[in-house]
């Protein structure tokens, strides 16, 4: 998929799925400023640093993030393991799809379902029921794939970065582990730059056949204030684009153009009823409020989905 | 320093620094393996990921580790702003270069010291205090930039590894804010491959000029089961080539060979007293036991210093 813009149509239109909007005229005039030698606003290659938001900002995340649906399906397909879970919350109401039973269950509920089924196997064991659910998994109502829920427009960023010597990174308050088996496929992000939500894993040596063994216990938490931290963390360097969709984005955008220097902050609001979803201050998730009233005074540029672009998800092979 | 071999000597020999013993010929042999198109072994540039340890492996640790070098200085350059270090262990040690007194307080001691001289300041101008130490200290006896004690022989390694479509890491138990400001300019390693321990950083808004204040507490310890952990959780995928000198590496070696397809582990092992320094089972500082006994089980090479290398350090300009 993150091939699917062929090299002769970068050079005429590198944003083909864009309109010919502010926002598209922004992400243009950035590149451009920073990759123009001798200009003075030239940015070395290694500088070139964009981060990206995943959920809301590089694929769908309404009615519910994709790795709460991978969540549930986790449950039932480990229910009959667990008879107990008939009778106990929130384990009882996402086996009867009882959403008001799991939200009620509150943090502590969410919690025992991460444990449930995040925890308790290996790196590799993780990585391969990833990667068999995405692979089949489909949206209650679009029917599509997850991966093919992804914001066309948004893979155009992506490739037109990296095409100008950006090095591109998911931060993302979802688990890195969820991302990592799939991101490069589908965003052509490497492993090694993806940044996420980690729980404790724990090295087995298991006389020679070591193991990483995941651990039921948050170790890092990458949304809001932890965004900069895990940016700083894996990266080292403070970005000079990022790109988010909701408060829990604020920070990392906030880090990202508050430093002297051109910088580039670009929120997707979600505005787009029938061809996505419409939402922002009153959502419970990717709720974008503060970030919305402040983009202003900060320079960032609002994505305005249903005007800017002509296309939301890829088309379907 | 990373440039100085130039491209027609790496046409010639890749790396001219090693005699032609069997350590040359295993990590050449490696790399011919791995890399070649339509062999059994070869392995897709994505998965070229080299991790490699950096005190006594890629840069000198006698008599004592770098960074604890400029611990020591910066408790000297601090130490008018407060006059009780006179008074008080370990800092009066410090101060005295009574080392058998700092050694006596213990990791208390030495939490203490890193506390003092490592935390309390925003990244940035740690990131500042460090350049400047590393531009200008040198080392007590060979009176060298530490920059400059770097060895030859591994700087070709590095170079070779990557002109081969490797992915070249540091992974060191030291930290990595100690690290970034000068491993780039030295080891031609950027910054979003160094990998190391970290003390904790918070977020700080500052009305709009935010900062990542460093804490006096550790976040994480990038060392023995370390080393693997830390590698999952920034790189995220197991690397296919690993290199150390020291006990402190033998899991990041055991993870790194242990799995199946075509695996690489080096062990430095200083035995060149009259050029470096000799040490193994005995030293406090790089102790060399266990991963020396078990190399040849998991068949890492074992490269002999006085015996592998024509030359330790680059040429001083």
């Amino acid at each position: 998929m993150a091939g699917c813009t062929t090299s002769a149509q970068d050079a005429a239109d590198p944003l083909p799925s864009w309109n010919d909007t502010a926002s598209r005229k922004a992400i243009i005039g950035f590149v451009t400023n920073v990759t123009r030698q001798g200009g003075t606003d030239f940015v070395p290659v290694s500088e070139r640093i964009a981060t990206f938001d995943n959920d809301g900002t590089l694929w769908g995340e309404q009615p519910i993030y994709v790795q709460g649906a991978f969540a549930f399906d986790r449950v039932k397909a480990l229910a009959s393991q667990h008879p107990e879970w008939t009778q106990t919350q929130p384990f009882k109401g996402v086996l009867e799809g009882d959403m008001k039973a799991v939200a009620a269950s509150g943090e502590k509920g969410l919690l025992e379902i991460i444990g449930a089924t995040h925890a308790g196997n290996t790196t590799e064991e993780f990585e391969t029921i990833v990667r068999d659910w995405i692979g089949t998994a489909r949206h209650p109502t679009t029917k599509r794939l997850y991966t093919e829920m992804v914001y066309q427009p948004m893979l155009e960023v992506l490739m037109y970065l990296r095409a100008n010597g950006f090095k591109t990174f998911i931060v993302s308050g979802g688990g890195v582990e969820f991302m990592r088996p799939w991101a490069e496929r589908v965003y052509g992000i490497p492993r090694e730059q993806v940044i996420g939500s980690r729980i404790k894993v724990t090295y087995e040596p298991r006389n020679g056949r070591p193991v990483l063994l995941r651990l039921p216990e948050a170790d890092f938490i990458d949304d809001h204030a932890g965004k900069p931290v895990g940016i700083h963390q894996v990266i080292g360097r403070r970005p000079i684009a990022a790109f988010g969709n909701s408060d829990g984005d604020f920070e990392m955008l906030e880090w990202t153009t508050s430093a002297r220097g051109p910088r580039f902050g670009l929120i997707v609001h979600h505005t787009d009823a029938k061809r996505e979803w419409a939402y922002d201050r009153a959502s419970h998730i990717g709720t974008l409020m503060r970030a919305l009233d402040e983009a202003p005074a900060h320079g960032w540029t609002i994505v305005d989905m249903q005007r800017d672009w002509k296309v939301i998800y890829p088309v379907q092979r």
